[in-house]
């Protein structure tokens, strides 16, 4: 049974349609998560996308984060690009300004940033890139919380700025021996089979360790844990996720409202 | 010399570049307006641009509106596009809030809204677009004035639904004996002449009439007078507008902060 | 049993993905169409689902049509745009070209022009616009035959023009007793059964009369029969509609061609 | 006396507006280029910009090259992006082909390839990249040459797939003992003296040395020679440049018609 503290976040990246087109099924996702990293329309996610995806979190008690991204709509923000540093700052402020609208019209707020793909692995170590976002995130609101990966540039340049950071895990990911993630062409970066996930995130959630690539105990700790949107059984596999958690006791709680 | 209450604005579009290329003297038009216009991306102005102006307008006390329009960065906003409503107010509700990023990172607010080019144009008549951008406004802000054209569909519904409608009229356009535009492709659709610019503005500030496209006395009336921001002489015929505001005792101050 | 000359062409929108999202099953409509309608990247397709779709319609013997729009990624292309007419005809011979050289680096070669969306249904009767598309063509290549609605201002002045005008019929679209296409928002507007569809399609390439959406009888004739591309049963109403005009003998051949 | 076969290219780059947006004096420097780098719509360069710049080169018997660049209008090209090579290539086929229509239509064709700004610059060291642009050439057309900086990636791997490899030098930018080019952040990077650049560029074309920027004789070679557009004083330079080279006897021909 788990300590009567013992909470946890589930987030995933939503809104990421533009236009005619759809991808994956948010509708199901906000039912399971409690973050949703909305994308803010530079890499996916329209104004009319934002404005349903917030209506639906607000509606379900989902909090509601900036997923912002490089302008790159053709490469969904999956390629690192060299935006100069005050460029990029900016580029997040009008990301996470525009997100707010949507988020107050529909009666919520926005309640953490988020970087989306190549923009998330770059700041990991690139410190002028990490230090543009939290200079963006500082200007619009020094409150609000970041969510990121432990040990990146992002989270370290956050918490010297004073912002709160706030660290995330992986539920499908593999982790290596020391701790980080399996790069995704590598075999056995991905856990597949659902009941392995989901007892996966019982133990991240209650700090209990659990199978690294090489077959040995880690721990992994995390304040939130991302599952995945767009895979074909993505839902199936939230879904798994949440129950075993509220089966183990596991109290399901946005990080940014604790 | 006037009556101590006499008082009006001067607006004009700024903030217009995008990228590589600028538009417009913003920095010397700063220094001559009270109400900045400034564009929010879609049309014109990249993010950067929006954090440099709204810089600026915040450091000399000008206001700053969203001028906001269609989605056409190759057409400039000029081009009326049949958006649906409800994508149209979600479009101008994104608008609103990534401007509002920057003016309060700069210390200031969005004050006012007003739509550019072809939307501009289109909800003179255009009920549902009307509509559309009214409902952005207020759910953004039910608080935050509009800027437009007298008579125009966009300020009777914009009153009608409780937002303060405010209107303007035009330092260099000249009007018809019905006080409505010259269309710009007829002959003397425009006034050249600074001097007499400026002098109409103190009448159009005094309520006093000015000569219309027939010859005839004419009164026109504005809260705010738009002066154009992109002509090649833009920067001096603003200037002597203003100079004859104030020499004529007329009182320079934004309409958002009366 | 068909006259030995009665032919027929099937024609598909095709590679109207972007990015990261997918749009339809264009590999399986590549085994059924004769003649395949690729988005040119101003309203969908970008430069490698272009090449794919070459690639693979080239291989298939499946002719490749320009599927011109107006810019609007955001608006898949259903927005009417007021574009000044000469930088429609630039904006469509830019398209054209870029598909171009995807057809010929595949072994192809672009053999036809349909407009898409919006500014197909526009050119049926704005003819400034239909004058502008019908310039850019020409500019390309006089030899180019072009593909549309018959009675449209784009296909009469394309003739006059000295185009070669290709007319289509549609095969799940009701019609009106005049021979108009009855409105999508109408009742009726589309026609859902499978083995309907497929009997209405062998009829009008037959030159057979249809039952209009009056219940009366009405000749429907085109050189090339429309199926859709893009909603969930497109891929089994379009390979029942070829296995029936297979089966009445009728040549399935790209007009393109002939 | 120059001996009578000294020959030499003088190319810029130009059509590099963008709709509202002007950028360089493009009617006076295509008086003065024998080639015209037109940018193709990606990172600058709107379709009907390409069209009269492509009609004007034509009529002046100046050569058509495209100036290919990343997807990147809010950065003008000037930011690396990590593309991956397959989408790459397909973005640079889709920029010729698109231009290639406009040079047609205007009674030319496109002649050469140029790739610009960041992409020029990552392709001197970026081998996939610079093999992805190379691969989109040889599928448009292997015949066609392309230009680029002597003892890049991009000429080295160009000229092992068999297209002809063409060099240029630069008219205002001083030169490292190495013979590599000075960055332009450090001191004494450009030249600024007009009769120097002029002279200069005289004695390049001739195969004479220059002085680099250790004060040291360096001989400096290249096909062409690349003078800058958008400078304040970018048409003043060209000219005298171009004067420079005609007083001296040195034949000005596009090296694309050699």
């Amino acid at each position: 049974m788990a300590d009567p503290t013992t909470r946890i976040d589930l987030n995933s990246d939503l809104g990421e349609g533009f236009g005619r087109w759809p991808l994956g099924d948010d509708d199901a996702l906000l039912t399971i998560v409690t973050s949703a990293n909305v994308a803010c329309g530079f890499h996916a996610g329209d104004p009319s996308i934002m404005r349903r995806t917030c209506e639906t979190a607000v509606e379900r008690g989902v909090a509601i984060g900036a997923q912002v991204g490089y302008r790159d709509l053709a490469g969904f923000g999956r390629r690192f690009i060299e935006v100069p540093p005050g460029e990029l700052a900016d580029d997040v402020l009008y990301q996470i300004g525009a997100l707010e609208a949507f988020a107050r019209a529909a009666g919520g707020r926005v309640g953490y940033v988020k970087p989306h793909g190549a923009l998330y692995n770059a700041i990991v170590r690139h410190e002028e890139q990490a230090a543009a976002v939290v200079a963006a995130v500082r200007a619009f609101d020094p409150g609000l919380p970041v969510l990121g990966l432990p040990g990146s540039a992002w989270l370290r340049r956050a918490e010297r700025a004073g912002l709160t950071a706030v660290t995330e895990c992986f539920a499908d990911r593999a982790y290596t021996p020391e701790g980080t993630l399996v790069p995704r062409d590598r075999p056995g970066a991905l856990v597949h089979d659902p009941g392995v996930v989901a007892e996966r995130c019982v133990r991240m959630a209650r700090g209990e360790p659990i199978t690294d690539v090489a077959g040995d105990p880690l721990v992994v700790r995390g304040d939130s844990i991302c599952v995945h949107g767009d895979s074909p059984d993505a839902v199936a596999i939230a879904r798994g996720v949440r129950a075993a958690l509220e089966a183990a006791g596991i109290d399901l709680t946005p990080f940014s409202r604790v």
